[in-house]
């Protein structure tokens, strides 16, 4: 399918600068509905909903589990002090809570849905830092670091529990639909996680390879949050797999965002280094693609990257010289490609849309919410 | 409720041996009712009912996690290559077979739940093995140590999804509230870990504490498994929590002899090497009954223990060093309080059962299984 749209190196280098977002162009009518939607104010309903039961769930695990995951959830520092937390984007609770009302629910009726997700999304965090090493997450020191990778392992395994457990107790049937669908998007994180683990110790990774391991990684779980709400409040499958559609596809559309972030996002803004990605070695879309392309510049980079890759000396490296591999994903193409790559997966997301049958204003929000992903700087 | 029973140090020294098991004493006729029941038998249906579903669960997992998980199972080697495989006692299977026969049902109305406990105890080995350091489970080496860290919780987490997965996709509502139950006990397994981790940074832990622990890590699944097919062959809520009852006192009395052979155990019969668990340190029952007790010799473990706490050459220790701690052990009255203690819950057990209406046959399986666990050399 990506393949089919021509190599990434028949566009030409593309003139945007550190930390720009990648604008959408959606058609008049969309525009003039989505003006109608308080993006902030959705997020904050999704947040103020989900958060204190979320917070009530994670108290329910036992010392020091419970103290380890506020950590985790930045709502105490490493001291044990509490602390204000920025909480994140909160994207996934308010689309948990949104779907709800496709059914023409209460969006409380979202909120375990929301909280599992946000539990399994955290469980996923606690493993993958571990497992990737990773040191710092949202400014601070990750949970291995702070408190050992036993605790690490130990409060993601409880926080998996828990998101079954809030969700079986409800003791419906519909939570045991909801519960299975977080089971199967739970089954595809870790395979995308595998996927990332394996692609790592391998010198080429194809475009497409590079989409399933982000549909994996990301896709799945945004399409559960995207339709567990409506499946809490009686949605039947047609409609939550139209509602998984529209997540998943958001959830590649984010992902390119990020990947366009992790190399040319701004530090201030995302929180991370300068060339986030390429310091890492992450073989990222805008990598892929332009290892894909033809010409001189992918040419020139794949012989960089496969240098690098041997070299000693990685760690040392200058700001000039990750710019240097910047510019040359960039003159390959890679940056325009993954820009239009997330353009063409947020029009997918949206036209998902169309096969369910729901209230104007609540597709208008699901809208609003795909522009707000994927027009960000952080 | 242990205190009640007075200190471990008023018993007499027991005289058995190296690798001798727990004999209970049955009135005259229970003993006769258990000569129907050939236990081989019923472990090998158990083991063949659940086996071939739970390979088919484990290919489901994409590379490498499959070989991965079919190394850690010991259906292949590190190689690679097929392998017998002792495949275990197979206690679990047998008893989730068994109670699916509590409500009429065949016993493969059974097998789901007896897959997804066996997932379950799988995941928490997995994680387990790597949180302790451990580099040997079942003569093998861990996976942590053949695949590395990564791996471990990699498959351990898919291997937790995919137990869910088993369960939930049944569709039911039966299976809906198996998958809760399931998801209690692993909860608690989770909790007894964390206890286990925190305990060995203290210098005492109570008998209670102990007791505690593993009920957390061996009596809530073995209490899942032995109710489990009950609950998806229909049981009620009454039925299946008299059926956990039996299968956590049992996890007790397992744990109890476990503890046992975890000391004098023969290394030819438990593939542990002698003293296994006082290498390693462990406050299992027979130490903290052994220093609750009173008299010199409980006074003089515990100077032996707090010394060895500090001590850098605790490795290098000679067999005669861990026998003279095995004997005040025992002189303290640590053996034949823990011998007690298993027989004590093997009897709770059973008992439990009375509250279950089911065919006298059944019952007499699920007693005959219970000496089993209690009788035992490995």
């Amino acid at each position: 399918m990506i393949g089919e749209r021509g190599a990434a190196g028949s566009r030409t280098p593309g003139t945007a600068t550190r930390g720009e977002t990648v604008p959408t162009v959606p058609p008049a009518e969309t525009a003039a509905r989505r003006t109608a939607v308080d993006v902030t104010a959705l997020l904050e309903r999704g947040r103020t909903l989900a958060t204190p039961v979320l917070r009530t769930a994670v108290d329910r695990l036992a010392p020091p589990m419970d103290t380890v995951a506020a950590y985790h959830f930045g709502w105490i520092d490493a001291q044990g002090n509490p602390t204000a937390g920025d909480g994140g984007k909160a994207v996934r609770p308010a689309l948990a809570v949104l779907s709800a009302e496709v059914t023409g629910a209460a969006p409380e009726t979202g909120v375990p849905g929301a909280v599992a997700v946000e539990l399994v999304h955290n469980f996923s965090l606690l493993h993958d830092d571990l497992m990737d090493g990773d040191e710092q997450r949202r400014h601070r020191d990750t949970v291995w670091k702070v408190h050992g990778p036993a605790q690490a392992i130990l409060v993601g395994d409880a926080l998996f529990a828990l998101a079954n457990e809030v969700l079986l107790e409800l003791g419906t049937v519909e939570a045991g639909r909801a519960a299975r669908r977080l089971t199967t998007a739970t089954r595809a994180l870790i395979d995308g996680q595998a996927q990332d683990i394996s692609y790592e110790h391998r010198d080429r990774v194809s475009v497409e390879e590079c989409l399933e391991m982000e549909g994996n990684k990301t896709g799945a779980l945004l399409a559960c949050a995207s339709s567990i709400g409506a499946v809490l409040g009686g949605a039947d499958d047609a409609t939550a797999d139209a509602l998984e559609k529209y997540g998943y596809h958001l959830g590649l559309a984010f992902q390119a965002v990020d990947d366009l972030l992790g190399i040319w996002g701004d530090p201030e803004a995302t929180g991370k280094q300068t060339w986030s990605d390429l310091r890492q070695r992450k073989k990222s879309l805008p990598v892929v693609a332009a290892l894909a392309a033809e010409g001189p510049a992918a040419a020139r980079l794949g012989e960089l990257l496969a240098a690098d890759a041997k070299s000693s000396d990685f760690e040392n490296f200058s700001e000039e010289e990750f710019a240097a591999r910047a510019r040359l994903i960039e003159e390959a193409g890679g940056r325009d490609w993954t820009a239009e790559e997330a353009r063409r997966q947020h029009t997918i997301a949206i036209e998902a849309l169309d096969a369910v049958d729901m209230p104007e204003q609540v597709r208008a929000r699901f809208t609003a919410l795909a522009d707000f992903v994927v027009v960000r700087k952080r």
